[in-house]
């Protein structure tokens, strides 16, 4: 009988952002599998470093964080075959994912690869969207609001059309996008009503008006637009 | 000198789902503030009963859930108003938020009204989107994916733009709005990928493919829409 498959998120960096629940599985995990860049440490396994077992097997999935362009598949595949062994021997393993396992997370790559044969189970976590919001204090969109997620690595004119689109947008993986998204957001006069954040929640967190933001920010950093009506001063 | 103000996202309704952060300043919070409807009891509250102290002075937001309508705002200003009298006598008040604070939530309507005056910090929490897309175990979005979340009050025009512009959509509040979402969603033939879920998180959960929802879904339900292009399985 095959092993249950948890894909845990871990929310945006601060430990104590981490669900109950999440912790909860980490503490009893006896397999952990996480992502892991070819240089440095793995910044999901970081979060919940305090929680992991010191016994426990652990599978780093090693994804080159190549700013701006994704991950080989092939990467997926091995990863997916080294938990596979374990499921297999009827092990659970819980798969750390940075945010929330399904939202622009590395999680679903495995999952898409070990579902049709695994029971699954996935742990929402708190997503770097939410974690921004509260961390510049500006609400994300309430009320009649249209919000929209994109990706940094789309054109501008795809990044104009859909703030053009919305009343609240959130820009994510920045990276090495900085330059010609700030050039759509200034051109479109919004730089006002733009907040910049990188490493949300950690000590070296920074915000800032899009203004007073660098030109190369890391890969885990993002902009929050606002342009709606406020109805929450109303 | 002022108290603090604390809004603090309280996850989809499972109290695992909680972080520990939410948890830990609910167990320690002398005043507590949450919505709660004009019948029944409040939802926020009733997610993390277990932490707030038997001591603890409690400060119902009474917001009536007129399905489909917004609250009136003096209600926002006698809540906030009282609040006020706490943080001005110094102390703490802890104010709790279905889901996230700032996402589609109510605790901004109290943040725009005492945030002047008063120091507070926001506690993110899990959103509702990533708590259905775990449940449904269906990816929300990934890789140059486009998002975009909309109230289902929006007229069946915008609601069909907003399906059109995005690879990912998230329909919330569902309400009595369910007949006016669904024509929009078959007339595009995209009710094959469209899962519905309400009390997510809890022993009620429903979780289903839009055919099968009901044609009354209550307040707190959501259809979550993909017709990208499932980068995950490639």
């Amino acid at each position: 009988m095959s092993g249950k498959l948890f894909g845990v998120g871990v929310g945006p960096g601060d430990p104590e952002l981490v669900t109950r629940k999440a912790w909860r599985l980490i503490e009893g995990a006896r397999v952990v599998a996480y992502p892991m860049p070819d240089t440095g440490e793995s910044f999901a396994r970081s979060i919940v470093a305090g929680a992991i077992r010191a016994d426990a097997t652990e599978i780093p999935m090693i994804v080159p964080m190549r700013t701006g362009r994704f991950p080989a598949q092939d990467i997926y595949e091995d990863a997916a075959a080294r938990i596979a062994v374990h499921l297999d021997a009827g092990e659970n393993v819980v798969v750390l994912c940075e945010g929330d396992p399904f939202f622009y997370g590395s999680f679903m790559y495995v999952f898409a690869r070990l579902s049709a044969r695994h029971p699954c189970e996935i742990v929402p976590g708190v997503s770097s969207v939410m974690a921004v919001a509260s961390a510049l204090q500006r609400p994300i969109a309430g009320r009649n609001d249209v919000l929209t997620v994109i990706p940094a690595t789309l054109d501008e004119a795809e990044i104009e059309r859909r703030i053009e689109g919305a009343d609240a947008v959130a820009i994510m993986k920045l990276g090495r996008h900085m330059g010609k998204v700030r050039t759509v957001i200034e051109r479109m006069r919004l730089a006002d009503r733009t907040g910049y954040a990188a490493h949300v929640s950690l000590e070296g967190e920074q915000l800032c008006p899009l203004r007073e933001a660098p030109d190369h920010p890391p890969y885990f950093s993002m902009l929050l637009l606002y342009k709606g009506s406020d109805p929450w001063l109303r």
